[in-house]
């Protein structure tokens, strides 16, 4: 099992439900975290919300340059409207560093939700491109933020695909995953494959709709 | 619960192992079944094997406009490479019926599997482009040939993402999933995100090699 319990987790975009929801769960476990906003004092304010949330001290909230130097591994859970602008300016910041890249490069219509054509294939491989003295995975897109930040919630029910060319990177943001309770970490592939695990998330969010459900997925037979 | 004790199935590409698992699995169900396949004494042959196996004498084989002809309701298990071509020649055939697409347009190299682009955004809109006057639903992406084989299975653990623009199709589809032990038929979308459920199967398969399983998904608060 990978030792992750030193590390000192970055979340750009901390400010959002999906890095606030894993922010919070992580700090939850025990772990060190850095939210990340455009703004030091709105990173500082999440910061100071999720401390008293998660009944513990070890979050702190810094301008996302600052959380993405601090921090050993980072979480990239910021819109995909500006995306590869936030990475292209953090790209020394994030050298030598495990990426993970949650980003869902998704639209919506009348129609409800669709996935957007992403030259480079995916969010995660763009990152990948944008960054590439860092070491980028794919991973935590399909986990709710509703019920991630609903601490009544124990168990998440949930497997976390994760998905890079780099086996120790992505072994680390397995454990990530596990370390939250009911969450599962599976590695799902290359970088390459990743544009279907980030469009699924239109899916899940039809079955949403449907079935008014917070749906997730787990795989069987592992 | 929509009813469909009385439908027949046709099988087109019925002796390739998806759609030969399938076959045996409705048969055993009690359903009627039409394999098809090119040469009409293939599909027999197939069809006379599988009746053995599930122990049933409504399975019958014929080329694959006998069996789009015969059937009530069409799966499509047929290579990527050729499906455009085959579903044009049975657009006559296939007016009016409910076409199940399980296609997945998959590429390997050293590397692995990987989702091959389609002009159409997948296979089951290309479907649903040549054959205007069907109606077009795509489901049975991953579910395991191997699994599906082995009678010795008899709980497949696993849900059917059922994915069409046609709530009466999608509902029938679904029962039809649900006809089979151990798997539930959800609905997963609309046709437009039919893309990455079918490119999804490369990340089951790099999941089946490093876990060395039989891998499929289930929707969790569903």
């Amino acid at each position: 099992m990978t030792d992750i319990s030193g590390l000192k987790i970055g979340v750009l975009g901390g400010t959002g439900p999906q890095g606030r929801g894993l922010a919070l769960r992580w700090a939850k476990a025990g772990l060190t975290v850095v939210i990340g906003s455009r703004a030091a004092d709105r990173a500082e304010a999440a910061a100071a919300e999720l401390r008293e949330l998660a009944g513990v001290t070890a979050i702190s909230g810094l301008d996302n340059a600052g959380c993405a130097a601090a921090a050993d591994v980072v979480l990239v859970a910021v819109p995909w409207d500006g995306h590869r602008e936030l990475l292209e300016s953090l790209r020394a910041e994030l050298t030598g560093k495990i990426v993970i890249d949650c980003v869902n490069p998704l639209g919506f219509d009348k129609q409800g939700p669709f996935a957007l054509p992403v030259e480079e294939g995916s969010a995660a491989q763009q990152a990948s491109l944008v960054l590439p003295e860092s070491r980028v995975t794919a991973a935590f897109h399909h986990v709710s933020a509703v019920l991630l930040a609903d601490l009544s919630v124990s168990e998440m029910d949930i497997d976390v695909l994760v998905l890079g060319d780099d086996r120790e990177a992505t072994d680390v943001v397995r454990a990530l995953a596990d370390a939250i309770p009911g969450t599962r970490g599976i590695y799902g592939g290359r970088l390459r494959n990743a544009h279907q695990v980030e469009a699924f998330t239109a899916n899940l969010i039809a079955i949403n709709k449907r079935y008014k459900a917070h749906a997730g997925i787990r795989v069987t037979d592992v």
